[in-house]
């Protein structure tokens, strides 16, 4: 469908945020689409270790000792010595869209062998509708030479606002430790030349490595859980958000897309590391999922923060049973909302729970 | 996923299905592909025309006299002077599987130059399993080189039998009249290299250009409807297939695919008499997708027949005050399943409501 760009954001509209960074070519690869942005890296290990950042960009820097600082005792909420740590970034973040990478991934390149501005396609993606309920055969009938096609509703085709733009990976696929330790050989070679809407009512696995949001609408649901340091689980911060932000995105009619763009995901990481963090969350999420797929979030929940305070509620009843980490998360959840509501004053006026 | 293709079909499961054939070319180019599989041809309109078959070929052609000498009064369910006849064809197959194909649909070629070999690629997508019931972000998981992603439960990674292939289209995109009107000279160049299941709880645009399914499963519910001579709607006869069989496949948990592989559409059909065809399904279709979503067939259905007989009578009910038109099609679709159990005997043993 013809569709007129009209607001493809400013640079100024749209901050970088990255867990980490222990490469120094990571940099100066996304140079040319990185350096008219504000980078925000949050380091996630020892706060006295020295983050090189190359001249002429434009960065905050934050570690835990920053972190503590600005967040008080709603510290806790945040993760330590894992890359969910990223999410204290959105938090502190002041513009309209966030794209979070992580510092493993580098510029892709297209089948004819142009360089991939990722963050551009992004931004593309997230400018334009979301077509959550009816699925187009055609992939994105907003992307140029593509339409709707016979048979598709004429009444849903101005779609919903996109929230969301899930970018893929090259070379090394984004695997679980156990298919990683069955297929180390295999690599993703395949170019999809498509973006498409995630449908209304179908959870996806999201992905945290190449990933853009409207942090304005959507950010208070970019939680990235309790992972790493001191808890059971790592690895599973970028689902807990992705299950979190669909559900409240099927809630309030607000669009996921996923597909392009890809970068190139240069390095597995040690499967057997990643065994150990996961395994648990791989038992877990046979019960996880039945429950964001069947969890249904009040009328009266009309803002993310509502939402995502119901839907934190329901972990705390729905899955404690599950194991004690799951009333601990609940509270976390709680927490987030509390920091996001008092760095982001504008998100929400309403009265929190815990302050009633 | 690495699968293993026990049951890549043998040609005699397969019959090719062809509305009409005005156009030798068509079977000379997909000669090498189709010469092993028997074709029904279902001429749409006046029987007295002679199609003229090129050598080599094993084939059956049925005209309306054909229809009705073998259906006898159900002979009325059977669309004439349309392209929606081609169902007959499905219901006289003794095959397992059928590929239905238009006569403006030739050979394409793959970004490489490889022309395509559609019918193998659909049996490759109905011999493996759909993942209806979550998204992948990597697409089909069974395809070469690729798997579920981090974060796919794995109690559902065995996925459900898929019994529809729904391919796509290089050069003319199957628009309707209004777009085809806005949009004359948009062609379709994106060679997407992707196939991936439509996620349960969704509804798609079912094109009949290029379609596979599996006859012995979902055969019933590939009814084509009432179009053409005689009734007041045309080019919604696979729209009627697509919405009746998915609502079936979300019920019984059986998959559909949709992506590659793609035909060479070569003809746009004229906008005008399209949109003549067209313009009440145009606004029908905004009260016809709402019943669709929200039908729910009850638990009893277990066979194909039985659901389709049930949503029948639910078109009847709730469709009627719509238009006269659907009491006309709620028994047409009675008739049809019908004839299907009198000419395919295996399929039920149920006695039908009618002979109660």
């Amino acid at each position: 469908m013809t569709f007129e760009y009209g607001s493809i954001p400013k640079p100024e509209d749209v901050d970088i945020v990255i867990p980490t960074i222990r490469n120094l070519d990571f940099l100066e690869q996304w140079r040319p689409f990185f350096e008219k942005h504000k980078l925000i890296i949050v380091q996630d290990g020892d706060p006295s270790r020295v983050v090189q950042i190359p001249p002429g960009f434009n960065y905050e820097l934050y570690n835990r000792n920053d972190i503590e600082r600005i967040l008080g005792k709603k510290a806790d909420c945040i993760s330590f010595k894992d890359s969910a740590c990223r999410c204290f970034g959105f938090l502190v973040s002041k513009a309209k869209y966030v794209y979070t990478i992580d510092d493993d991934c580098f510029v892709a390149e297209d089948p004819e062998g142009n360089k991939i501005n990722a963050l551009e396609q992004h931004l593309k993606n997230i400018s334009t509708p979301s077509t959550p309920f009816f699925f187009n055969t055609l992939y994105d009938p907003f992307a140029p030479g593509s339409d709707f096609v016979r048979g598709y509703p004429f009444s849903l085709r101005e779609g919903v606002e996109t929230v969301v733009s899930h970018g893929l990976w090259l070379n090394i696929p984004d695997y679980d430790a156990p298919t990683q330790l069955v297929k180390p050989a295999e690599r993703n070679t395949r170019y999809v030349n498509a973006v498409m809407t995630v449908p209304k009512g179908s959870l996806f696995p999201m992905c945290g490595m190449n990933l853009t949001f409207n942090r304005e609408v959507i950010g208070p649901a970019m939680y990235f859980g309790l992972m790493g340091h001191g808890q059971p689980l790592g690895r599973y911060d970028d689902m807990w958000a992705g299950w979190c932000t669909k559900v409240i995105c099927d809630h309030l009619s607000l669009g996921v897309k996923t597909g392009l763009p890809y970068i190139w995901h240069s390095k597995a990481s040690n499967p057997f590391t990643n065994l150990k963090k996961e395994y648990k969350g791989i038992f877990w999420q046979e019960e996880i999922i039945p429950f964001f797929q069947s969890v249904t979030l009040s009328e009266d929940c009309q803002t993310v923060c509502d939402c995502y305070l119901e839907l934190a509620q329901k972990v705390g009843e729905e899955l404690s049973d599950l194991d004690p980490y799951f009333s601990k998360l609940s509270k976390a959840m709680i927490t987030w909302i509390e920091a996001w509501k008092e760095l982001n004053p504008e998100a929400s006026s309403e009265p929190l729970p815990a302050s009633k």
